[in-house]
């Protein structure tokens, strides 16, 4: 299972500092060149450390009252990977001399990335180099590289200079909203040569941490500006070198460990972890590659400890300022519910721990009551500047509630629900019933924004609301296995939370008398309740720019029938059975022709929907639109970082859509459509703390619990 | 014609600063006293001239396309008034020592501003001071102030010291969307103390000015940090100071002439001036004084070059940065228009010079033709940082639009319809042709905002649909009349503007089939296509915090059926004939019942539209609000800057309302509907060259024409 990206052009070297990044849930490297080239490409040379950021006032040209006052960035920490290597005086560079028997992957069976090259110095000495990078699974604080050289025709001598670099190094292009404009840096607070420390935080947030690094060559160590330089002369065939990261209270371990140690306990990490977590897929494409390396790349990113997640690039790049979006629950959280359901929990538990702070967040919006989470987060505050856009997406509290019942479902949990399922369910709820209001027999929330941005502060729009009608119909079940379980729990429950029989009665009827717009005449789902009479984008389809938010101003974009992303369809996908095959037919037509999918969240959607319905053509085009996001830098932003809701997407496009695997009768039923291209998927999915082995192909299905 | 304010409290010293202040449509100066006080109380002591202001980049936190990249604030100038005065070696200050006999007040007749007190030393020296200040209408560049000096107890020695500050002083509570949040310095480039002059320029536009300075006393000059320093010691009885401002291409006139040559050409302008612009009222309440010294402030604030015009503070503060807006055409165009034409003019010249500014924001938005006026300005270019409250307000255009058909209605001049007119009204229509569609024979206009910033984006928005369809079938008038009058002309303006019969008959369909959403159920014009949908306000009246936009979120003020002014009822107003009186009556009930009048331009046209209907509690009550707008400082920030919309909105009440002047057959026509609380209203008024005195009681109406 090895991810190749060989060449040394500018795309490549772009696309694969996103792709072939380290990370292990808590440390996150670029997956830089060692030696700088950054005269020569673009790029950005950054270590992130999950949880870590920088706070920010956020100015306003023309602030209204509510704004949000102060955003999270997810800074670099020092970064130790650049490693500049001279060899009999010559300095390394892709860019001088010539390179031959060149490789560079990822291998996601060991866990590592290597890069393998012959370099020829223009003085002709020749070098075999082998680089290899890991972060540990096991240490979570370790990142390590091994350099190993071979002289091939000659005795020079060899020196190594490894940068511990405090000042982030972007020189990405910028201008893109989705972007962070400013360069921020850690502030050093003390370093130790000699005992190999350095602590280092941020100027206005509260976070401290400590690098320390192991170096296995004789070494000397000097602090210049904005780095400490550690400079080796070669006294082995190789070099190694490795880097501790740790907040104030954490320590240090694993960093004794050796080059070889570190990548045997990794190793066997990953063999277990793919035992359950492969998805097999016999196919002409190498459909395979691409969904195990989205669910390794997931891995890599999703932080455990219960008080991070993982952010819309995961831990390969600053993209949207290392946020936390409605992606994580609506599209990575089905990957880890499958395969590892322990993590798919450690991200609720984010949630949950960060309750408290969207009370505070629901606050800033003036409502009265209940909690309303961030649009995008790291720690649990709100770090949208762009309400329209952003945090009047309000339908992050559903989606967030849909991953806690979604977790029930699949695990049976009950404790859980008890400790945070139903208290976030609650409170999350009564923002909307703050905020809904009843019209002639019909509950309405008006002035919300769906996941579609491209049409924002509307009137019941159907995701949403369908969203909604689902969590407060959710509330009712389970308020009532609470109670009958755990009557004493449920007495805890009422008492904390302060809530009445006749509040769960109008929940309940809420729900019932949800308004959710449907276009009679043309038997479609409408997407909000006014959507449907915005006139079609006017401008001609052949010369239209994409994507629309970076070529067309948000009023053009807002004032006509265009969607960014699956919206209503989404919720096609996440209640196919309550719709009949007809709307869903018509809908998914419907939408289909006025979507651009200039999200990277769309198409994944879409080729469920689709594949549902038998239409193989467009379930597996836009499977492979999709699928391939990053390995073919489709949206061609892949050097910000990797897509993981695109990541997530893919996988849900082969159990949701391809196999239809879905909860029928408290069992796992499939209803599978494979597409021509593919013979054959299987694949093991968690269900109620039992393992089930999944095949499927084009003469049959099968679910069998796997006895371990 | 007097206006007081005489005490020395808080409140009335910063309403003061706006109130009393020295304009002439080019200088403007705060009415600050002279002598420092910014320790003690709360100030923005600042002079600005006219068109002068600097542009800064705009930051977004998240910049979307075609958002406004720069904007322009109007920033003080060379600040002259302040005048330190020592008497007998003690410092003359309101905080120290005792006052008596004192007055200030505003001499409307004569132009000046008088302040006068006799002030006893804390060592018991008693001396009357009195202070004039005059900006010239006649010499646009000059302010003048006189100090005179009486010495009631002693004869000790009076210094003074006046300093030309270059850096603002504001320490005015900065906390509110609508004030500038930053303060901004011009650029010295050159002080010649032997010329008495200063040369200076902003840091980044292209405008350059300079200050002269006369003294009449014997006096020493120092450059002391960021103001030069004039000190004196008084030699005979009045201390004289002339400062003249002038752009580098024009000169210093009026200088040499002493304060009371200066007065006497003043006080002729302004005699001549009231001659025809006094409006009579004779009633209880002091309510001539409130509509004339609107007028006069207008006066004060109207830019007469053809490139400026007038600001929503007029040149008395620099809240809303010292932009023009919409309430420029609408709320005090007809105040010139009625009384000095040839000022309404200018006005529309300054529209006229910045059309092409007008194309280059229709850009900005990415539409492929035409001109979009912007939203707020100073030179003609776009400087509203937020588009759904700002730009989004495309009825800028058919107010524009309005003004000219308005002004050619009321002169009959053709020649400059010709020459700037027709060509204003279609470039401005073309961008509502554009983004207009037409649907089951209906034309929509979608996602614009109306007058109403509490409701954003909206879909047929009725004041803009009803001004956009009268702009349109002005378009056709105008047309057919140049072509009968002056084919050539009309020739050249086809050839010019690439007018198609085609195009011209296409805009009077849309005309015709404007869409004009109507609830029938109600019999009442829909603000909007939707906004009758809208759920009711949900607080409590009671505790619900005015205004609102500094008190809720955005998002809750959107979601609600909550307006802050006239919107829909403005058309009301504005096309009171095309509708029934049952019509207007309910309408007008139902949107005052949601309405918060937390814009200054809204009780005034709710009092026409009462007064007309012939509810004259209501019009009364309304007129009363607005009209002491700013003298009674009712909206609480009279401190920033006087409101010029509630000015014109005064007068408009008392024309268009009360007395329901309208042009009708070509002729003016009366229906008045008088308050009990008013006798008798007389005003005199420009009509198609003519002049017509209007007088109206509780008997009888006559309009006469005067002849001169």
């Amino acid at each position: 299972m090895k991810i190749f990206l060989n060449d040394y052009n500018q795309e490549t070297i772009e696309k694969a500092e996103s792709i072939l990044f380290n990370g292990n849930g808590f440390v996150g490297l670029r997956g830089n060149l060692e030696e700088d080239y950054y005269n020569h490409f673009a790029t950005n040379r950054e270590t992130y450390l999950n949880g870590f950021y920088e706070s920010k006032t956020i100015n306003y040209p023309e602030k209204m009252f509510g704004f949000t006052p102060s955003g999270e960035t997810m800074i670099s920490v020092i970064d130790g990977q650049t490693t500049l290597i001279t060899i009999g005086g010559e300095r390394f560079s892709i860019m001088t001399g010539t390179i031959s028997q060149s490789s560079r992957y990822l291998d996601m069976t060991k866990g590592i990335t290597v890069r393998k090259l012959v370099w020829t110095s223009p003085a002709g000495l020749k070098t075999k180099i082998k680089i290899s990078r890991l972060t540990s699974f096991v240490y979570k604080n370790i990142f390590a590289m091994k350099i190993e050289f071979e002289r091939l025709n000659h005795n020079a001598e060899i020196t190594l200079s490894t940068h511990l670099n405090f000042h982030p190094i972007r020189t990405i292009d910028k201008n893109d909203p989705r972007m962070s404009h400013e360069t921020q840096s850690i502030q050093v607070e003390e370093i130790d040569l000699p005992n190999k420390t350095c602590t280092f935080t941020t100027l206005t947030s509260q976070l401290k941490a400590q690098l320390q690094w192991q170096i296995n060559s004789q070494l000397e160590q000097t602090i210049q500006e904005k780095r400490i330089v550690l400079n080796s002369i070669l006294t082995t065939d190789s070099y190694e070198k490795k880097l501790s990261y740790a907040f104030a209270d954490e320590n240090h371990t694993g960093i004794e460990k050796n080059f070889d140690e570190l990548l045997a306990l990794q190793t066997t990490y990953l063999v277990d972890f793919w035992r359950t977590a492969k998805v097999e897929i016999a196919s002409e494409e190498n459909l395979e590659e691409s969904v195990n390396y989205g669910t390794y790349a997931l891995l890599q990113s999703l932080g455990t400890n219960g008080t991070t997640s993982i952010a819309a690039k995961g831990l390969s790049g600053s993209g949207y300022e290392g946020h936390v979006f409605w992606d994580a629950e609506m599209y990575v959280f089905p990957v880890f519910l499958h395969l590892q359901p322990q993590l798919a929990k450690s991200h609720l538990n984010f949630r949950y721990q960060t309750l408290e702070k969207a009370r505070a967040n629901r606050q800033l919006f003036g409502y009265s009551q209940g909690a309303l989470y961030p649009w995008r987060t790291i720690s649990g505050s709100e770090s949208s500047p762009f309400f329209e856009g952003g945090s009047a997406q309000h339908h992050i509290n559903s989606d967030i509630a849909y991953a806690f019942i979604n977790y029930y479902r699949y695990t049976d949990d009950l404790d859980f629900m008890k400790e945070a399922g139903f208290e976030v369910l609650l409170e999350t709820a009564r923002v909307f019933t703050e905020i809904g209001y009843e019209k002639a027999g019909s509950f309405h929330l008006d002035k919300v924004t769906g996941p579609d941005e491209y049409t924002v502060l509307v009137n019941d729009n159907y995701y949403t609301n369908k969203m909604v009608a689902y969590q407060f119909e959710w509330i009712g079940i389970l308020a009532q296995i609470i109670a009958k379980d755990d009557p004493k729990c449920w007495e805890q429950l009422v008492a904390k939370l302060n809530v009445t029989s006749k509040e769960l009665e109008q929940i309940q009827r809420y729900s019932r008398n949800m308004a959710l717009p449907f276009d009679k005449e043309q038997g479609i789902i409408a997407q909000d309740r006014e959507f449907l009479n915005k006139s079609g984008w006017p401008y001609n389809p052949e010369t239209t720019k994409h994507p629309l938010l970076l070529n067309y101003h948000p009023l053009t974009i807002y004032r006509y029938q265009i969607s960014k992303q699956a919206d209503a369809v989404f919720a096609l996908m996440l209640f196919q059975n309550q719709f009949t095959t007809e709307t869903i037919q018509r809908s998914v037509t419907y939408y289909d022709q006025i979507t651009t999918h200039d999200s990277s969240l769309s198409y994944s959607i879409f080729s469920a929907v689709y594949s549902r319905l038998g239409d193989m053509e467009k379930g597996y085009e836009y499977f492979l639109k999709n699928a391939r996001t990053d390995l073919d830098n489709l949206h061609k932003n892949t050097k910000d970082g990797i897509h993981t809701a695109a990541m997530g997407g893919t996988f849900m496009a082969i159990l949701y859509g391809f196999c239809n695997l879905q909860i029928k009768d408290n069992a796992l039923t499939l209803d599978p459509h494979l597409p021509a291209e593919i013979q054959s998927i299987a694949f093991t999915t968690q269900f109620k703390n039992e393992c089930y082995r999944v095949e499927v192909n084009h003469k049959s299905h099968t679910i069998q619990k796997v006895t371990s």
